[in-house]
């Protein structure tokens, strides 16, 4: 798949993309995560990006232009599944939007920055709005990158063991049992008695346990 | 405020943390963030951090062992306010929690990675587990970027228009209005004539209705 990412600040992207599970998916051919710097397509020759918001409010609006310039070119390349916009109050991103959007061919993610952009663009460009959570961030460089890795991850080779990716939390709708590794006693404290019995059918049963009890008393919404 | 992260890809946080707001912050001195790379607390020549699970599970577990080093010497030198682990199945991360954890002096953040981290850290050693969304990721370099965005951000001078954090969406409980910038018209799309208006009682009381809307239409948890 084909990830492009519009920016007005690519350096901030630079070692989470090229890091890790990222960085070997890329080099395999099985992603290709592009950055587009939105300086790039201004026609104003401060290369600038924003302006005042109309009516009065605090803080600089990202402008229609550069955006309209930059997925218009991408659009007249290849054809987009979706353009993708990080915002507060998109629709909350989850391991089943994950899912859906790691079968896509190519997708823009554009990412916001300041106060916000202009909410035309919004209406007329953008065909996805997505939040990675109720909290507010500098910009929308930190959400691409944390949907970037949560979609790569998953495309089939870009982990080395499958089985990992499908043990995780959320993909079962149940939290993961706890781990344990060596040494068996640190400071005291014991790993569980079960894990060490050789019995694997019975530590499959202690496993799967553990994840309904922790998803009963830590997120019983998951069981809904 | 002091953030330690704990990481096995300290690379991985280069850009985030040395961009933007996170780089202002700590110019200023309002923020100091080092990053720790937990192969230099191990004993062993090939600086492993990870083992094989007990039970048999797929993928590979943190060991406690540099873990503890690591929070054990940081200890000595400061107090800690919280030690915190990004984890799927931890609180989750909203704005309120981000005011609260900006007005800490120092915290810890231990970034998993791999299947996860041996349990025995997360009953003995971890104050406080936190989850930035329903998702899975490479590992908690990403969310300990987030969680630091989010809050050092908040830290008075961090921003220089502190109104600007202020009228962000969630401080009220309410989604941001919609914002507009020059030009009044692009493509035949164009701007709310309310806000060309020049009226501003008028126009505040527009955005206060939009923020409103916007939010019993999108995000109606927000309001109970």
């Amino acid at each position: 798949m084909r990830i492009d990412i519009l920016t007005v600040l690519p350096e901030m992207l630079g070692s989470p993309l090229g890091c890790s599970i990222l960085k070997r998916a890329q080099n395999k051919g099985l992603a290709e995560i592009v950055v587009h710097n939105l300086r790039d397509y201004t026609t104003n020759k401060h290369r600038k990006v924003d302006d005042y918001p109309f009516g009065g409010e605090a803080g600089m609006v990202m402008q229609i232009e550069p955006i309209d310039r930059a997925i218009s070119l991408l659009k007249s390349q290849r054809n987009y599944d979706e353009v993708i916009f990080t915002t507060p109050d998109g629709e909350t991103f989850n391991q089943s939007m994950a899912n859906s959007l790691s079968m896509l061919d190519n997708i823009i993610i554009l990412c916001g920055h300041y106060k916000g952009i202009d909410y035309r663009i919004r209406e007329h460009l953008i065909t996805k709005e997505i939040t990675i959570g109720d909290y507010v961030l500098t910009g929308g460089e930190l959400p691409a990158a944390i949907i970037a890795d949560a979609i790569v991850r998953l495309i089939p080779g870009a982990i080395g063991d499958e089985q990992s990716a499908l043990s995780d939390s959320f993909q079962d709708n149940l939290l993961a049992p706890p781990v344990y590794t060596r040494p068996a006693e640190y400071n005291g404290w014991r790993v569980p008695d079960i894990l060490l019995s050789g019995h694997q059918a019975r530590i499959d049963e202690w496993k799967h346990e553990q994840a309904l009890d922790r998803t009963r008393r830590l997120r019983p919404d998951l069981l809904k």
